[in-house]
């Protein structure tokens, strides 16, 4: 039904998360009624994006190289004043940004880049498992320099892909540890109501977890 | 539109929490289509609630008294292998029902009635706080004989209400305590991320409790 | 969980349309929570809605008979100026009470009993067919004495089982129509877009009837 | 909290419609784990269509001007085999293409770029009211050669938005109608149960017209 131009990019929105055929279409609209100027932001935006932003060589979050240097170290990693003696391990950049907004943590972070459904190889594959390995055995070739991990959190969400995913590290952590190993503390995320919860509607084990933890 | 009788009995079910007139209807629409005996079976029903459900003299918990008889504690009240030291407080029968569910908890129960959502004098009236203050003092007048309460869960709902309520309760609790106050513990449920929860979407006080209950 | 008299009435509660056993529980607990004043009046309520309600001898609409005599017809079978030569077949009372607060028609009903999704016997003995059948021939035999009807409109709902099911009627109605049976009107409700609908959501076909009856 | 690259694309996809924040910060994250190549292509798509879609000088659709000509009408107006003496007013593009999809209608149209709220002055500015007199009196003008309009449907959304509008429209219609404007059909979409609608919960005017229009 659309001209060709119009649907190509109907298609390019539609792979964009979250985004169906009808919201691509009115994004499509939407981008065909803003003047040149904006548009023009809109482009010069995201080649800003690819350009400036890197990965980070140690946790592999992303970050903004200020300078173009050669920096390859995120701003977390490179701060001295962080306990590098914890080491927290998240699915992805979102997970990371949600501990830091708290502001109770200061140990470094690990992004695994994603969560198993399953104990096949093609799965896990998708984590970061070899890389994880490396930093935690030689920081120093990441460019952590004085670290030695006490702590390895493991801060997979509570949902069945990510227990899955925790159960795997915790197997994959031992192997891999420090030696001797039985000095690297390895926890998870503790478990309980969420603010806004309700008793009447919370799951046994949540609710098991609140009553174990009461304080 | 419809005939007095099935106008009425349409507003009666409308008061039933969660129905409204739409659905009241329906109810009424349903009752018609039964047969003279499963509507005399429903009624039935209803009597008997009335008849053989007793309020718990102690925790304020409904049960059902099957012997017709004396009887005023409930079922878990009355269980001599019940822990008569711990006793949690609650808003609502469905959350005792709850938290029983978990087989984690083996205290005795006490039930608000409520939950305050300001501290005026006409919201507090609404909880069996001088209710509680007796049974805490004197639970043996209240047929709990061999108690002596060690430490009392507060279990309202992590809600905004149930917060108000909780903050409200632990400053009654420091001044109807048992002598020396200072035995009497007072603990809350622990907050963490629930089952099924995602980092992402977790408020920060949820993910800040999470992290420092990590184990 | 529940004590038995309690587990039982929120199973008879479970059964009514759209609650399941969470809100059935919620109504036990409100039912117990009422005065004995309140359950009497909601049970004479209920008992009064079996004795005075009846279905109405030709339309099967449910009616209440206010001087328990011996009338079978409901008010608007018995109103003498309602239009005799139009007929209009609802699936349930629901509909006839939607069309009746229109004010646009006034004409007879007959409520059907259901929908078919198939045309399967055991689907087709849903409805009341013979019944209808019988009322078209000889209304006089079921009290109906001036009419001779000229129309049928087929009000069924506009979903997939509703138009199965005037499809299996329109059928149906030709073969017992009256004689000769080519003046017997068999008329469908009018397709389009309802008040507050939008273009850009509409489905083809409703789009297209309101295109072709534009005006 | 994010890098000023980040955040100034989060902030550009949060004006995208129906995108929030967090929906926005899923989009960044996205496109930062795309290829290079990857965001070339929508780069060029985004730059493509603002090159070669073009506004059609007669009806204000969007179209592809394939090969850079200087055409200025949409293929519905080029085309021939359309029938010029009907001229259906829509909202906006996405009305029109829903049009289309039924293949029930052959004529012309005009996208009027909007609704009314009200019929203050400012809101009318919003509508193309002084193109489509000008469009309706000398289609030549706007490249519609052999053109006479003998009916003119006004397919407005039928809310209250597109009501008022459609009220507006039959007025000013009346105004800078043809000579003599009489020979000018003015008709609206008809109204009716839309399919998978349910009587029950039709509005009564919604029902009214499908009473009204039964065939």
């Amino acid at each position: 039904m659309y001209p060709p131009s119009i649907q190509k990019l109907i298609d390019q929105f539609s792979k964009f998360p979250t985004v169906g055929p009808r919201t691509a279409t009115r994004f499509v609209f939407y981008l065909m009624r803003r003047s040149k100027e904006e548009i023009k932001d809109l482009i010069k935006s995201i080649i800003d994006l690819k350009k400036s932003v890197k990965i980070c060589s140690f946790c592999f979050n992303l970050f903004e190289s200020l300078d173009k240097g050669e920096e390859n170290l995120c701003q977390i990693c490179q701060n001295p004043t962080r306990d590098r003696s914890l080491l927290c391990l998240v699915e992805k950049e979102a997970d990371l940004i949600s501990i830091e907004k708290t502001k109770k943590y200061n140990g470094l972070y690990f992004v695994l880049g994603g969560t198993v459904g399953t104990l096949k190889k093609k799965d896990i594959k998708k984590l970061r498992i070899k890389e994880l390995a490396e930093r935690i055995k030689k920081p120093k070739k990441f460019g952590i320099l004085d670290s030695s991990f006490k702590e390895i959190i493991i801060a997979t969400n509570p949902t069945t892909e990510g227990e899955a995913t925790a159960l795997y590290l915790e197997r994959a952590l031992k192997l891999f540890g420090r030696h001797p190993p039985a000095t690297l503390k390895i926890t998870r995320l503790g478990r309980g109501l969420p603010v806004g919860g309700e008793l009447e509607y919370a799951d046994e084990e949540t609710l098991s977890s609140a009553l174990e933890s009461r304080k």
